[in-house]
């Protein structure tokens, strides 16, 4: 049997949204035009890209005994001019730093990632450009 | 010159993530295998699409004058079984309430954003097949 995953989304009024998965943990969206409290649908696609290789790379390093000691994912969205406007392209910049952690090592694990593991990357019709930097 | 999305995301360690929009708005996603305080990457990937495709439905019924009064959007992925993993069909459900809808002013806006303006859903690769739930 395939493996499915749900989410349940109600809609708070305003274009606001808060996302519920099996075990009930939230998620909140947010397209109201004055006031945000979360984050864009779109915004929302590339955290769910950025977290998702970072997963892979962290545990990647972590294998190796060279675990991650800080890590942020730099992300840009590259939107089509016409309706409906997808992403044509997206950079990932990881900046990571972690004791053993080589600049060889790093490109490794992200590029292990993006070619096999990051389930949201396969899933995107998107061009993926990927940048490793060590962050010392 | 393009439109461009920009995210940043931070690691919390214990494959946590905090990431953050250009406006500060923050959105929080979870994969630690214990205890979990937000949605997976998968699943905020389901939200992104779910909550993209509500905010065209509650536009174009907005524009038309009949409001939308109660939304819910039911989400199931389907994974391939294979690394990496992607979703091949995505299920959106949509159940909406609101006088004056009909159930063909209901369809007619689901299809809308699917085939000419949700942008997450022209980003993704899977087959998307939705439903139109009117909900008296």
């Amino acid at each position: 049997m395939a493996d499915v995953k749900r989410m349940e989304i109600q809609y708070l009024g305003d274009q606001r949204y808060v996302g519920r998965n099996e075990a009930g943990d939230q998620i909140l969206i947010d397209g109201s035009e004055d006031t945000t409290v979360g984050v864009r649908p779109m915004e929302a696609l590339l955290a769910a890209l950025g977290t998702c290789t970072a997963f892979d790379v962290v545990s990647i390093l972590a294998k190796r005994r060279t675990p991650v000691a800080s890590y942020r994912i730099e992300l840009e969205g590259e939107r089509a001019d016409e309706h409906p406007r997808r992403y044509t392209k997206v950079r990932v910049r990881h900046v990571v730093s972690g004791e053993g952690i080589t600049q060889e090592s790093l490109e490794r694990a992200v590029n292990l990632s993006h070619e096999k593991y990051c389930s949201v990357a396969a899933t995107l019709d998107s061009d993926i450009e990927s940048e490793a930097v060590l962050d010392r």
